[in-house]
């Protein structure tokens, strides 16, 4: 039997009502809150995020061509600026649904303060540890991808070992149409590695094979050179279940700030220098004013 | 008369080539290049940008409604993705033209390819470090604030230590109408620190100093707190004098991406855990194809 068959399904005719959480004006993107008329009669939530998508290279004389209207707005010297309304089939909106959405999805796009922490060692195992380990947030969609059971013919390479072996996999918010956004996913086998604070030499070779097999899978798939691509990790990541991001690197992608990226290059250049590198050296990062974590060092007297 | 009618009128129809400069996957944007029949025959370039506009709060429950198409992409536990065509006057495409545009215009919105290096110990003294002295970039701007011979009105905070000391300064980036995009340098009086490679355990005082002070100072004139700020200097910098950026922590500055900016905290810690960190580990960062330097370590056959 299909595992499809138990998810909560989400129906467009039935979202009663919407509204704004977030926007991006630079990205051209929205965050909505959808409200949803469930199955069995209760209303239920949905994230529905909207963002425009990139400009396809093979579009683009179509695009001037076949535009419904071009409605000029200014004109001074040489400058002159108009208003262009392309068909639907050349202008579409990468439309993606979080369904049922609990609060802490909600939350999570929600506009916030950000408050950069700095974590000690100390910090981590008294405060942020204790933290993850009382959260239930379900990374079922990893171990679906882990084991086929979703996804499957998305993976662009695969490293079967269950110790040092991963899966490359495009990220969801790129579409695969232009490599100009390019973005993947390396995600580990092994399952108990939480993110780069878990990090140790030991874990050198599994970091090699995400280095090398990743840029080696992306130059054949996508004929990207690795001196093309920035392959970082995030701490804190967005889950804790280890995995690298593989960006372009003329892409300005969101995460890739000093506060929440690191170069996989450097943390295996540390774990080099020092194998608890990643356990002794305090860790900075943002946390917007809502997250629970933040209360957690708040409450500790550590922000 | 109407200046107008001097101006050497575009028009669509007249546009024989068109060609892409530059793309921007994140912004939502293209840059081409065309080429144009002019009034008197003759063929003529212009410039043609192409930007998605953000969305508008008013419009987004038209779109989810009037859509042509909406159409499942993939699904997977909670998360599934859809490709939705809205109708064309919620698609508005904004259009700048410049005509006739020099060649100027045409190098300015020029894709320049980026290049990763990883730049170890070694390539810095035998490649980076020749390169910088060989190079006769003047910093006398910097000298002149330092003495106060420029911008003196303008110095935030300075500690006059000839050793330890520094000058905190509004970035030319920042207008200080608004903390949205608060931007400040802190410039050191000492002059032999080219760059982060320079620092050793040596520098700890001033780094400290830096980091304390500025925050302090920031605070009492702009209300603006140290969880709030962004603390970190570049590598490659563009200038050879050591300097450390600060700005707000909620702004997306340009320069504070992985690959170029290093957080003055994990500056100060790393030479704690070792005093030549800075000379021993490779650093990584980005440059654009036009950049001498990357010349210089194609030449070495190091990128």
């Amino acid at each position: 039997m299909f595992l499809a068959t138990y998810w909560c399904s989400f129906s467009w005719a039935s979202v009663l009502t919407i509204r704004l959480l977030r926007e991006s004006a630079r990205d051209k993107a929205v965050f909505l809150h959808g409200q949803v008329n469930g199955t069995s009669g209760d209303v239920k939530d949905a994230v529905v995020i909207l963002e425009k998508t990139p400009f396809q290279e093979e579009n683009i004389s179509d695009l001037l061509k076949n535009h419904t209207k071009l409605q000029l707005q200014m004109s001074n010297d040489i400058y002159s600026t108009y208003h262009l309304y392309p068909p639907p089939q050349l202008s579409e909106i990468k439309t993606t649904v979080i369904y049922p959405a609990t609060e802490k999805h909600l939350q999570k796009y929600l506009r916030q303060e950000v408050h950069l922490i700095r974590e000690t060692g100390e910090d981590y195992k008294n405060i942020t540890l204790p933290f993850i380990q009382s959260q239930s947030f379900s990374i079922q969609w990893v171990y679906n991808i882990l084991e086929k059971k979703a996804e499957a013919d998305r993976i662009i390479h695969e490293n079967p070992d269950p110790c040092n072996g991963f899966v490359l996999i495009p990220d969801f918010k790129w579409n695969q149409k232009q490599l100009d956004d390019l973005y993947l996913i390396a995600i580990s086998h092994r399952r108990e590695i939480k993110s780069l604070r878990d990090l140790t030499s030991e874990h050198l070779p599994l970091l090699k094979n995400i280095l090398q097999e990743g840029k080696e899978a992306i130059l054949k798939r996508f004929g990207v050179a690795g001196t093309q691509l920035r392959i970082y990790l995030h701490y804190q990541p967005s889950y804790y279940h280890l995995h690298v991001h593989f960006s372009a690197l003329s892409y300005d992608a969101p995460g890739i700030s000093v506060e929440r990226a690191h170069l996989l290059t450097h943390v295996i250049d540390n774990l080099e220098l020092d194998p608890q590198y990643y356990q002794k050296q305090a860790l900075t990062f943002a946390l917007r004013a809502d997250e629970p974590l933040l209360k957690k060092f708040q409450e500790a007297g550590r922000a």
